[in-house]
């Protein structure tokens, strides 16, 4: 049985397309679990600064294979999960400050969920230039998402340092890269845990 | 159901501990598809050359979190599968040249699973300090293998041959590292990859 006392994190930036594939699996896993996952924007270019890491396609880039086993490990999560509507940013890798000072003023604003979505979408379903400020705009509105306040929102001093803390507090918990999950305080990371994590739930651990 | 016509294989070094995890793993796999794992001796340190990779120590040592992040995992699958008897080799990393070699003379030789089990338990559940020739021969005749026969046969042109052409032929299909599984082309890295190894088996995937 799920523990109803057990907190479940999903730490996250729209830049990694892994965040993505793992945002679209985890209402399965909810309605299995019961469990309801607490979605935390961290600015992943803070995690690698915090943590001295660095992109998969900047580590790996030199190694034979290696990124051409993890294009194969994508193409069979996208397979097994039916995601065909999945598009590799032709922009990437793509400045998500905006985006993730966005979404913590969409949380403010309450329209933290349809947010997260339509940003997802944008950048791994749609292919969108999400750095060009008027593209930003654009999507939010199309969302039916109240982009001035949005925007004039994550100006503020409280929005960047509540962005700042998260990132921060999840590099002090143990976090590297994205996706990074939490159930309790047991760390996952990467989304083919996301089955860990499910058994953990069901087992009633964290 | 298992397609008797796919090839399984198991690319492995003694030298990686996920390799022996995975050794450990394998019964219960071929238990419950019925196929039966081909165990590829391949030399890590060469995989590595010709790949341009590094171990997860030296690829992950300077970034915050990772090492302690991989430990966890390990602890997690040793915990999983009750391997309760495994134990870091305080001599890692180990020079496993010589056992990798002794590997395809005991293959000659007609005693390569016995050969493969002994030095798999003496690098992981032993300590042994397996890089000194003296306790190579020792664990070796401890385990009733012909000591002498594989030291001898190691040392000739044919035996290192074959060695230089199980990593070379490796890597040219895609290895990077270890452990890493085919089951027929599709290649599988990583002891947490099993899983999946065993549920293509059963869908009569390769």
């Amino acid at each position: 049985m799920v523990n109803p006392m057990t907190t479940l994190e999903f730490h996250f930036d729209f830049g990694s397309p892994n965040a993505y594939l793992s945002h679209r699996v985890i209402p399965g896993i909810e309605e299995r679990t019961g469990a309801k996952f607490s979605y935390v924007p961290v600015l992943l270019g803070g995690v690698f600064k915090l943590t001295n890491n660095r992109s998969p396609v900047e580590s790996f880039g030199g190694i034979r294979n290696k990124l051409e086993y993890q294009r194969l490990e994508m193409k069979r999560f996208i397979e097994q999960h039916g995601l065909a509507e999945f598009r590799f940013n032709p922009h990437f890798p793509v400045n998500t400050l905006a985006m993730m000072r966005g979404a913590i003023a969409a949380q403010g604003l309450g329209v933290f969920e349809p947010y997260v979505d339509a940003m997802f979408r944008a950048m791994w379903a749609e292919e969108r230039a999400m750095a060009d400020p008027a593209v930003f705009a654009e999507v939010m509105k199309a969302a039916g998402l109240p982009a001035e306040d949005i925007i004039a929102r994550s100006a503020s001093p409280e929005v960047k340092q509540a962005l700042l803390d998260n990132t921060g507090r999840s590099v002090e918990r143990g976090s590297f890269g994205s996706p990074t999950f939490y159930v309790g305080d047991a760390i996952y990371f990467g989304k083919d845990r996301l089955r860990d994590v499910e058994e953990a739930l069901l087992a009633g651990r964290g």
